[in-house]
Formats: C-alpha cells, structure tokens, sequence
C-alpha cells in the first residue's frame, strides 16, 4: 500500500528571494517531495498557491492519504473555502503535517481553536531537538537528540492547545525552548506540527529531518475508508429508537424536521 | 472574592413558543442565573442576543470571570466580530460554559476546531448521567448518577477534539450513550461543556443540574490578572538574547521587521 | 511484515467450569489466538498461567510484537517479577492489550497507578458499544454502533487515569454507562483496554470483537526495534556537554559516581 | 478556608552533607514549610523520613489537604505500606507535590506507572524555566520565563507518561531541555511534579521558586469531601438495577459473591 502524500507549498520566496530561489530551486515543497520518495511506500506529489484553487480541488484531496504544509508569507492569500475543504478532509481521516511557518496557517489556526503564537528570532543561530517520547513512530531510528546548526528561533509559550502528545522539544541556543514536534487528533484526521524548516537554511536537507517527514507521513496516515459527512447531525425518530420508547412532553420540532444550526 | 458570571441566552424560543414561556418566563438565561445567584461567591447577570453587540461588548467581557452560553435556533445570527472578541478572552482567562444545542454555536466550534456534531431526538426520554471522574470539582456533592426523566437525547459519536478531563456521561432510554461533561483549555481559559437544558423540559430548575452549574462556574474560574495580547508574536533581537549570540547566516527579514502572519 | 501475538489466559474458569468449559474447549485464550489467526499479518500463539514463568519468559516477549491478557479470578497467583518484566517490555515498545476482567490485573494497576475499579452486575444483559471516536484504526470497518445480546455489566466511574483516547463507550440495559475501548501510553508501549469478554458468555465469537482485537493488534504494534534500557538514568559528566560548559558550586556526587534510586 | 499542607522530607543529607546543613539549617521541608506559611491560607507542616510511620500515619494524611514529597538518597528505606498509603490518599483527592529528584520516589512512579527516569549532571549550570501554559493557576504571577543560576541538570526523555498539562520546560546551559512541571490527575487527586530543588543549591529561598509552590498548593487543593473507598468494587444486584432487569444466561458467580480481584 502506497501512501499518497501531497506537499502543498506556498511558493513565494522561492520566487522573489534570491537566498531562498538558490537553496531550494524546486522550491521547498520539492525539495520535500525529494525527500518522501526516496522512501517505500510513499508517492508524494506537490501542489502550489498558485495552482488553481491552489490545487487543493476535492478530487485532490480525495485521493490524498497525508497532505504537507509549508507556507509563510502568504497565509491570508489562501482562500478560506479551501481552508474550509481541508478541514472537511483531515476530520474525514486525511492526515496533515505543519511545517514551522505553518503554525499562523489558517487551516493549523482553525483545527487548534487557538492562536497559535510564539516569538521568534532569525539569527542562524544552533537548534537542538530533542525526543521527549523515545521510540514514537514519528520519532522511529532516531538519536535522543539531533542538531540543526542553523535555525529561526521559535519559543514558548506556544498558543496551542495541550498537545495529545508532545515527541520533539527544541532548545536554542540564545537561550529558549520550544515544544516542536507535537500530535493532535481531530476527527479522523491526525495532525502533527513540527518546527523546523525557516526557508532561508539548508534544514530540509537534513538526513534526520527528513527520517522525521517520512517516519511523520507514516504515522499520520488513517487507512481507514473516509467517511466524508463530517458534520452530519442525523435525527433518529423515535420510531426506529434501538430500545423501545413511547414519546413524552412538549415538542419543539415537527417529526421530521432538521435540527437547527 | 466574588466570581462575576455573565449568563448569555439567545432568548429566541422564550418569545415564540408558548412551552418555553411558560415554563421559563425570565428565559432560560435568567433561570440559569437565578440558580447561579443562590450561591455565595457568584454574582450573575443577564444578556441576549437581542442586545446591542448581543451584549458582549468588550467591557462587558473584561468585567465577566465566566461566561455562560445557551443557544439553539438563532447561532448564525451571533456575529462573527463578536465571537472573535469572545474567544479571546477565553483564550485571554475568561472561564467558558457552552449548554446544550450551544455544541452547534459559532463559539464553541471555533473553539474545538471540530464540527460539534451528534445524533439527536426529542422524545422526551428519560437521561441519566454518570459520573466518570468522582470527586471532580465539576462533579463535587453529586452522588455517582442521577436522573433527569424528561430530556432531549444526543447521541455518539459526539464530534469533539479528545476533552482534557470527561466528567459526565449519559445513559439514555432509547439505547444511546453522550459524553455529556467534558472540559478543555483554550490558552489560560477554562472550558466546560454540559449537554443537558432542553428547552422545552424543566431541566434549570433540576437541583442536582443547578449545583453543577454552580460548580462549573468555580471550576472555570481562572483567578490569574487577564492577559489580553493573545496573539502576539514579538520579535526577540539578537542583542536582546538571553544568552550570548552572534546573528549567522542569511536573512529573510530586515531588522525590526515584523513577522508574517 | 507479521505480527507476532502472544494471547495470554489465566486457563483457571475453563478448567472448573462446565459453562466456561463448553463455551471455549480450547481456553478463551485459544479462541481469541483463532480469531486474530484468521486475520493477514497476524501470528498468534498462547501462554497460560500453568505454563513456567506463566509462559511469559524474557526470550518470549523478546519475539511479541502486542501481548493480549484476559485474566479473572487468579490475578493475585502471577508472579511479581514477571508482572515487572512485561511492564518493562510494554515500557520498550510491546503493545498490550487487555481484555475484561483483566481491569484488576496486576499488570494493568501497575501501569495505570490507580485502583481500576469499577461497579459490576452478572445478569447476561443486553450491552451496545457506541463509537466515540469514528475511524479510529481500532474502530475501523465498524459502525457507529454495536451489540453484545448478553454481557456482563461493568459501571462507571472506572477508576482509571484520563485516557489518552475514547474509542468506545457501552450502554447496559440496566442503565448503566461505561468507558469500554480505552488507550494510553506507556513508554514506547501502546495500551488498549477492551471492555467485554465475560467466560460465560460467547462474546470472543462474535465478529464485531473479532473485528475490534484484529484492529486493536495493528494499532498497538510499534514497529521500531525495542529498547529494553527503559530505566537508566545515565550521568552526562561536564566534559561530555553538548554546549561548553564549566563545573560550578558545590557537589554532592563525586565524579562518575551513580545517582541514586 | 486554610490549605493543611505537610511537607516531607527525607532529611538526609541535611544530616550527612555540610553544604547541605548550612544551607538549610531546618532542612529542606523547613525551609519549603516556611515559603508556604508566608502564604495567606495555607498551614504547612512537616514530617520526615526518620518519624515513626515516617509522619505518615492515617490520621495525619487525613488531615492534610495538599502532601509535598522530597526525597532523594533514601527512596528505598520509605516503607511500602506507607507509599500504599499515599497513594490511597491521593486518589481519594489528596493534593501531592513531588520535587526535584522525587521522581525516583516510590509514590511518584507508583502513580506514574513508568520509570520515570532521566539524564542528569550535578555542575552547578544555569536552568531556565520557561512557562508553557500562560496565566496556569501554578504559573500566576510569573513572567514567561525565569533563571536559576545554579542548579543540577535533568534531561529528556523523561520517563513518564503524557502529561495531563506542560506547565513549563526548562533550558540548560550544557544543551539539554526538560519537562520541568508537569501536571495530573490520579482518581480524585491532583499531581504535580516540579523539577528544581537540588539541595546543594540555594534553589528554595528563590522567589520564584517559593510563588510555584504556593500556587501549587493552592491549585492541588481539591475542596471535595474525601471519599476513601477508592478501590471498591460493588456488586449491583439485579433486583436494585436502576431500569427494570430479568437476569439471563448461565452465571459464574454465586448471589451476593464478592468479585474476584
């Protein structure tokens, strides 16, 4: 079974920053896509903000088992109806992954409830994460820690909700910390958020950040058959109750009758 | 210390259904606060969605330790700049209680990141909650169960993020199961949700329902000075750097800059 | 890839009880293998009680992926140390499951650090199982809800920690709720309790359980090499610092000395 | 209404240490007593290893709303049935404290259910705590980050299992990150486990050290009634069903039997 992933990139910076353009000239959501396919099991293809309803169509997303997320610059660009869309799919069961930037996406914003803020510094400056839950799949053939020379600053407190779990914890070396690998469930969806990967650093060719994106797709897919009314509110009538029940008391809905929203 | 408690009702069906006003003549809303009222410690008051702002302004908010929400008929008619301002003083410290059909309202499914959905028939049937986490605050002076013999059903599955704590479920006479108390945080703000309160039953005036409003309220009740820049996302310069640090490498933003959002 | 399932039973009921004897001539721990047998990469084979070291020998676990445990009425006869030798395994990465009565198993108090008590009721009543948590891996293929003709009732409140997950909760006849399907983790090890499964009763015949164990088996398998140190508590001496870094103040260990336990 | 809180102390090394001895002449659970009795609304008292029953008789934890445990070189000399003891206490919704190097206690891992283990180097660095949870009750009052100039290093992974809530994460001078105040919840009580506290280091006359233990106190405290019988396992006959029962199927136990444990 082949894990059909989708790198969806915003694809703007490698456009206009000539730092960015020479690092990742497929652009990072290539360079990403790169990474997954050198692994069994998984096909990943990309998607960009530019592509028509940002190539994230329903037909897409259908066929997507884990969809990536990288994006900065442009997060109000993205339109909401699409927002709308991937929402729909990750509480159907597609799996998502956010990327560092990621974190002020609207469709990251949206899923937590919260807003999803932190501070930051960009000084190239040494990252050293660490596993907090040894033998996670997503932190799977890992050493206890591993260090990316050159990384944003990203530190707590991070406006999210408690995490289902928390697999990665950053320290920094001018002096913070930060919670930079963490997984939620929503629906069926599962979500993981994971800091690394400022455009301006060579992070996604990291060999052990990218054991941590394949291992992370891995673990992200739900091979369970999407079952896409996510917010279906059926009313059961009394008659088909599953114990038998004789109606009782004022009504407020007409038999038949949708409930309201 | 006095607990200032905000009761919000949408106060639709207490002026078109003869059932509910009769059997709620102050609203649902002011019977809610009425029971609030009877405790030491809480002070509450009223507000609807008829109200100018729906009565939430932002004073309004800053002066509300908790705030309770009943909505059922009327959610798409809250406005969106209003939630907005609601959930950040969730988010800021306020203390949230969503009742019944609220599980549809817009704060609350902003709030989970989640459709909220359920399964749902009014038959009148007979509820009986179950506490799950004994001795909780939420749950303190409650036997192990009691009965409300004439209520709405919900039914699982229950489209809601995995709660923080769940502290009631419902056994219902038709042969469905509810997690009908669970509880969250969104930034320093403490939410509950309850599922009992049909409109048209006399659930308010159930002894054992008002002490877990009353409980709630205190649960909630986050006595820390509100933080009100929820969001912010400051910048943290190389020379204000906790530690000794010498800016690397290339840079995306120009000294100063604000991040992008 | 298979995976290796060790079905443990305490084999006591099956051997004194004529009911238990006639229901499950090959032990319920023979019936359940059988089940998971049937299913495309699952191995399972069984232990029992009788067998040395209860069958549950270091070599053993060393080769089981998930352990599955239905104990009842000899929990006090498993022997401390080998309760403490499968803790360890579940700490490196063996999945465990627990069925039934094996709520008050030594194994399960010990990872849970609570009483794990529950109300309970032998009437051969009517049990439905809701979903909670649709398209969960453990939940996959089923629907939204299921029922047992004749179980035993177990109530709530069930004295365990908050679950990571709520994947089932079970409706009872008597008027009882309960939380069946629950999960955690411990260490690398993924934990899932499974409510039904009472000796007198053909639950482990039926094909929504079937379905249920075979889930729950791929859910609980960790697929990365075990690390059994689960313990250490390595000293990191001053020269071996990730970052340069001075000895300071006063000590209370000499140099390579062990911490203490 | 006043918070009794007893603080143990193994009193050790305050005997056998002179850097120990001169910096805490009352001991550490003198000195820990005395930054809780500066507090409005709590009483602290103490008790160590060396009391009979090690001060930990019934009648005493009886009276003791919150317990604050440190301990280090003698885990293994506090009796089990004391530790037994405890922990009935805390399910029963008995407030504990553990710090620093308590998370080798007996009582801690028992609640835990894992190792709880860890990597540690005792060279006097520079521990920064930083507050993940803005405006939790245990970190009002705190700005969002503070320094211990000296203390012992803990590092992850941390042996334990998934937090109910990270309250803060520590940084260090050497490289590493820690989970240094974790919270949750065992039956009816509250469990918080707070890392600093070496005791060759001035680390409890700190100011911000003393408001997280008086804010965990007050945050532990659960005002509930204490019920004891955390472990029973009632039997509910048929015939006090709470919806109408006639018992089917063949029976294992004899009417009125006690459940198997």
């Amino acid at each position: 079974m082949t894990i059909q992933t989708l790198v969806w990139g915003e694809n703007v910076h490698e456009k206009t920053n000539k730092v960015v353009a020479d690092l990742y000239p497929e652009g990072l959501h290539g360079c990403i896509a790169g990474a997954l396919n050198s692994a069994d099991g998984i096909e990943a293809t990309t998607a960009t903000l530019q592509d028509e309803e940002h190539g994230l169509t329903n037909d897409r997303l259908i066929d997507t088992d884990v969809l990536i997320w990288w994006g900065h610059a442009a997060h109000g660009e993205v339109a909401d109806h699409v927002v709308d869309r991937v929402a729909r799919h990750v509480q159907a069961g597609m799996g998502l992954i956010v990327l560092h930037s990621g974190h002020f996406s609207k469709i990251f914003k949206k899923l937590m409830g919260t807003p999803c803020n932190l501070t930051w510094r960009e000084a190239g400056e040494r990252e050293r994460l660490w596993v907090t839950s040894r033998n996670h799949p997503i932190a799977a053939g890992l050493p206890d820690h591993f260090e990316l020379e050159n990384e944003e600053m990203y530190g707590e407190p991070f406006g999210i909700p408690e995490p289902l779990e928390t697999v990665f914890i950053s320290w920094f070396q001018g002096g913070e910390v930060f919670r930079s690998g963490v997984t939620y469930k929503r629906g069926a969806g599962n979500v993981f958020y994971f800091r690394p990967g400022h455009e301006t650093y060579p992070t996604f060719y990291d060999e052990n950040v990218r054991t941590v994106l394949r291992s992370a797709v891995m673990w992200a897919h739900n091979t369970a058959p999407r079952i896409m009314d996510v917010d279906a509110a059926p009313n059961v009538p009394v008659e088909d109750a599953l114990e038998p029940l004789t109606a009782r008391g004022p009504k407020l809905h007409a038999d038949g009758e949708e409930g309201y929203r």
